[in-house]
């Protein structure tokens, strides 16, 4: 009924009719509005996975890359990782007497967040570090599979792992079922990450890039362990996303989705390859349902890349109007 | 036949009613002799693979992970990337007239392949550096393609990659048969091997794991490109090879095949985990074949390795009882 009241003219009509050929009378879609995008998306899939199309892809090279926060997930009012590493030091004080009187630590103790957002990367990559480093990979793991399952986003009252985005994982399982390889691209911790993507994504481990700090194999009398070290090995992020691609996946992506500036390079690299290319980038528009910023966002800043993204005509999904729902939740 | 002349008293007889029972009157090892070791493998793969088993090992867990060198193809008389390296060197000697006095370079260009050896490890990585940087990584695939097609090695006058293992093969195809993902984990350089895994073994780049120089993604004036750095970033071999399996596939694998000291921690960090684990090593003992070789070898020391081996109960193939052929091209 909703596609039947959308009209764009014989071209839009053009590509529903084969849009229904390619996908049948079921909408892969549900909880994404008619309208440009979601022709876009469907268009884009139909062509590339046809056999017989101009714009055929072979499979192999049918890969999918995927921002997490802000793309896949809410990353309002601070990125959920963040967050982790807040309670982190909370639950770590009693054994780190000295962070009383050492900022960002001291900031963060007395709930002075304004306090720490003014030591800027500096603070939060220290936080980041004294919560993220001193232990086994697998007590890491734990730690952050016991923190989803208990800790609660404030605004929504819900573990973050609802406030993942429905409308992408929709788009997500359509991508799979058409035999693309989808892989998340974050400048999240990859660790932080593949502990819980492929139930919540269906994203195995092995399919997750992102940022790291350098991690050492000790054989431990005869028990092997992997210890994670206070520092970086690999920032995922800005012109480190190609970088990640290609160390990871080896293959151009001929499908990429994100949401910020720190999404443009692997936006232009996918862009820059061979063939049918579809980029991708959230607007977050919605303030009522979720949150809205874009240019002024010290989290999720979206400027730069909204401006290639006009032009050079990528894919902009406006949350308000292209999203019927946004979380799972809601359906 | 074969089978039904091999003896192992009532456990092999039981172990090769259930094989059969898995794997039906069809060998999925034909260029394995019976013995021990193929016993060892089908047993494994029965094992965690039958529904019901007590080692049933769920799918996304089915991580299977081997070296290349010395273990999915021959690594003799010097590692294959090598010889491309040395090969570059000549086909850049006249864009490098310095190199006239330089060693290793020197060495090289006059064929004093003693007095390159003479300087260890410092000269193999100063040759590596000097032809795996300051290009495009397309334009060194292209180079690593175009060499695999005309370069002949110098023993079996065959190109590099019809010197890969039957017997391996044919146990890299059982494993995906049987839902297992299949990875090369490797010292050599993942972008020497990424261009021709999938073709050759069957393993797609995404799961290829190895060595690697610092790459650096320059836009390039609208066209991005990812250029090679002559600086090492990551050194897939011994401790780093359970990193790399960390950092590149996130779990740890069930099933590792390795043939030298390089693989040794691969194997432990593998057989660590809980439950059904199997770790095999080559040992080559075919000087007519292949090549013999063990604890005195610079290429592919099999030393350390074997006595853990040894020790642990950890399955070694003898090359030349183990194996019916060792190349495709003897079939």
């Amino acid at each position: 009924m909703l596609r039947r009241s959308f009209g764009l003219g014989v071209v839009a009509v053009g590509i529903a009719a084969a849009t229904r050929a390619a996908f049948g009378q079921n909408d892969p879609l549900p909880s994404w509005n008619d309208g440009t995008v979601k022709m876009a998306i469907l268009d884009f899939v139909s062509r590339t996975t046809s056999a017989g199309s101009r714009d055929f892809v072979l499979v192999p090279e049918r890969i999918a890359t995927f921002d997490n926060d802000g793309t896949l997930w809410t990353e309002m009012p601070v990125y959920f990782q963040f967050m982790f590493a807040i309670d982190r030091v909370k639950a770590l004080a009693p054994q780190h007497p000295e962070w009383k009187d050492k900022p960002p630590f001291s900031y963060l103790l007395a709930g002075d967040m304004a306090g720490v957002a003014a030591m800027g990367e500096k603070g939060m990559v220290e936080v980041v570090a004294a919560t993220h480093s001193g232990m086994t990979v697998a007590d890491f793991e734990r730690t952050v599979l016991d923190w989803l399952a208990t800790a609660r986003h404030a605004r929504f009252k819900r573990p973050y792992t609802e406030l993942v985005y429905q409308p992408m994982l929709e788009l997500m399982a359509l991508l799979r079922a058409k035999e693309f390889k989808t892989f998340i691209v974050s400048g999240g911790g990859i660790d932080f990450m593949r502990p819980w993507t492929e139930k919540i994504y269906g994203i195995p481990p092995e399919q997750v890039v992102g940022s790291s700090a350098v991690v050492t194999y000790d054989f431990n009398s005869g028990k092997p362990v992997l210890l994670k070290e206070p520092k970086v090995d690999f920032v995922d992020d800005g012109p480190g996303k190609p970088v990640g691609i290609y160390r990871f996946i080896g293959r151009r992506p001929v499908f990429a989705f994100g949401n910020s500036d720190g999404d443009q390079q692997m936006l232009e690299y996918t862009a820059g390859g061979e063939g049918a290319r579809f980029m991708g980038l959230v607007h977050h528009t919605d303030a009522v349902r979720e949150y809205a910023y874009d240019r002024q966002s010290s989290v999720g800043r979206l400027d730069k890349a909204w401006d290639e993204a006009v032009k050079r005509g990528w894919i902009v999904v406006d949350m308000k109007n292209d999203w019927k729902v946004i979380y799972p939740f809601e359906k």
